[in-house]
């Protein structure tokens, strides 16, 4: 029996408006159609690549205060966080917009656990309306995390692909859109993986074990989703993720998606598909948004995921502990 | 005009118990005697400096759940962070505890935003009894941050020293102890400094946005507390506070005092006195909650300041941001 990670809000904020920002090879996959802005420079015009990835984010959120018909002075506070060392794409993004700002991180989760911390917030009667940011960019995780691009280095077949996107949310106490009913927050679980490719198999036990935790308290199960996504498991990590259920007598069937498998298309080549921050924070900012506003979707699970190692604790030999916090969003 | 910064808590949580772990110099200091725990060996008795951080980590939620007179099951989420890349040192901790986590990042201001989140969860009924956790170690944070220990690189007399040290606070609804009054969530202000040696000067403009937004949001001024303190500004730091308090009317004078001056004594040769996530941490949760036990403050204002660059934004030129949540804590 484990402890009630699941919050339940009397003043559920709205998702009143999502946008999506994305780079060239995300904007050619599948879901392409779906996203508001595809940038065609790695660079977003800047520089380097990491100012560019700050530039993406400022878009990101520019653009979503712009869609909610709200001006920057509307937003009251910014929980955002990602990938990058100390967190700076957040924080020199919040550096221009003069709000509160909370910095978050638990990696790839970071877009729930900032709605989850958000929505907090607002039910509390503290903001009114808060913007929750996140994104990953290619090619700073990859010199980052990995090995410089020029080095060309080998993937195996598991590995993923880090998308370049970045997804903000305005939640508010008043407006249209779907509400966050609950956020889930998840418990550090480690699967004993230590191979930094195959963070999906990782970060798979995370999001078994918050399923089970929003379904235990809530006494919903499977069935009372229309969609269940989870962050950025890809293909590997969300078969691993069935299995995982099944054995816990889930079965999660056609409903159940990864938002990293759905990211690119199997010609796109990018092994079992994306991951990094951005690809849940675009997804449920373009496509899930998009689903509930047509009606498709009444109520949505959404599990980001994360893998909170870092290339130090990997050289020392750690396995790869990973968290998923999870948000439930109804119509 | 900025826009309100400062949140009230109509159910306030109370600090219960806090718990402080030090390093050798650290005891060695004018706050000794206060520190609950001081540790000798630099390693904690781990192989790695990294490892004997999130040793420290631990002992000090460990012994703040302890002296609360609670078991870790009573604690019902994590909140924590730290300075390693990817706050590695807070996830493994967490992954030892099967509690809900949020992890946070702030840099030297997280343990405020920690409690300022802590207590809004606590405010809202999302929890009874949660954690507050941060720290900083001096040898992995020079190694990560700066040069090699071995290198034995010469700094400028302005210069701080990361403090080894790590604190945790337990935010209850229920209990004994000072209580979490308000909570201020500090804007990200950029000062125009980009030498990391003198980050106390990028932070002292952050603290002085903060104190300025807590004073114009609760009609209170310096004269209202028995105390104010910055979270690690430094001997010059707290000077420049000092001198940008006085420009917009506010005279601190003796009943303000920064962390990192008070942890070392001139003799120490630590410049101008420390630095690091665990520097307000410990300070708060040894010092300052022994004054208010004893009756010698009855409200006091925490100021924890961090510097959000990373090492990668400052080689591309860029400037130091910052930030300085603060809570007003009443006996």
């Amino acid at each position: 029996m484990g402890k009630r990670q699941t919050i339940s809000f009397t003043r559920p904020p709205r998702i009143v408006s999502g946008m999506s920002v994305v780079g060239t090879k995300e904007g050619e996959g599948p879901l392409g159609k779906y996203f508001d802005s595809i940038e065609t420079d790695p660079k977003f015009g800047e520089k380097t690549f990491e100012k560019g990835e700050a530039t993406m984010f400022e878009r990101a959120i520019v653009g979503a205060i712009d869609k909610a018909g709200l001006k920057k002075f509307d937003i009251e506070a910014l929980l955002a966080g990602d990938l990058l060392n100390q967190c700076v794409s957040s924080s020199y993004v919040a550096r221009g917009l003069s709000m509160p700002f909370l910095g978050l991180y638990n990696a790839c989760s970071t877009m729930t656990e900032a709605l989850a911390l958000g929505s907090v917030l607002v039910d509390g009667g503290h903001f009114k309306r808060v913007a929750c940011l996140t994104g990953s960019h290619f090619a700073t995780a990859e010199r980052q995390y990995r090995y410089p691009l020029e080095y060309g280095c080998q993937r195996p077949p598991y590995a993923q692909w880090t998308v370049t996107a970045s997804g903000c949310s305005i939640l508010a106490s008043e407006g249209e859109g779907p509400i966050v009913a609950n956020a889930v927050i998840g418990r550090v679980v480690d699967y004993g993986i230590n191979d930094l490719n195959n963070m999906g198999a990782a970060m798979a036990a995370a999001a078994a074990d918050t399923i089970c935790a929003a379904f235990d308290d809530t006494g919903m199960d499977e069935r009372d989703f229309d969609a269940i996504f989870t962050g950025d498991l890809g293909r590997l990590g969300a078969e691993i993720m069935r299995d995982l259920c099944r054995e816990r007598g889930l079965e999660l069937g056609q409903r159940y998606s990864d938002c990293g498998e759905m990211m690119y298309s199997r010609q796109q080549k990018c092994y079992c598909g994306g991951s990094g921050a951005g690809c849940s924070a675009a997804v449920l900012n373009s496509f899930i948004l998009s689903k509930m506003k047509s009606g498709e979707y009444k109520r949505v699970l959404l599990l980001a995921t994360g893998a909170l190692m870092s290339p130090t604790t990997s050289y020392q030999g750690e396995t790869i502990p990973s968290i998923s916090h999870g948000v439930i969003l109804e119509a």
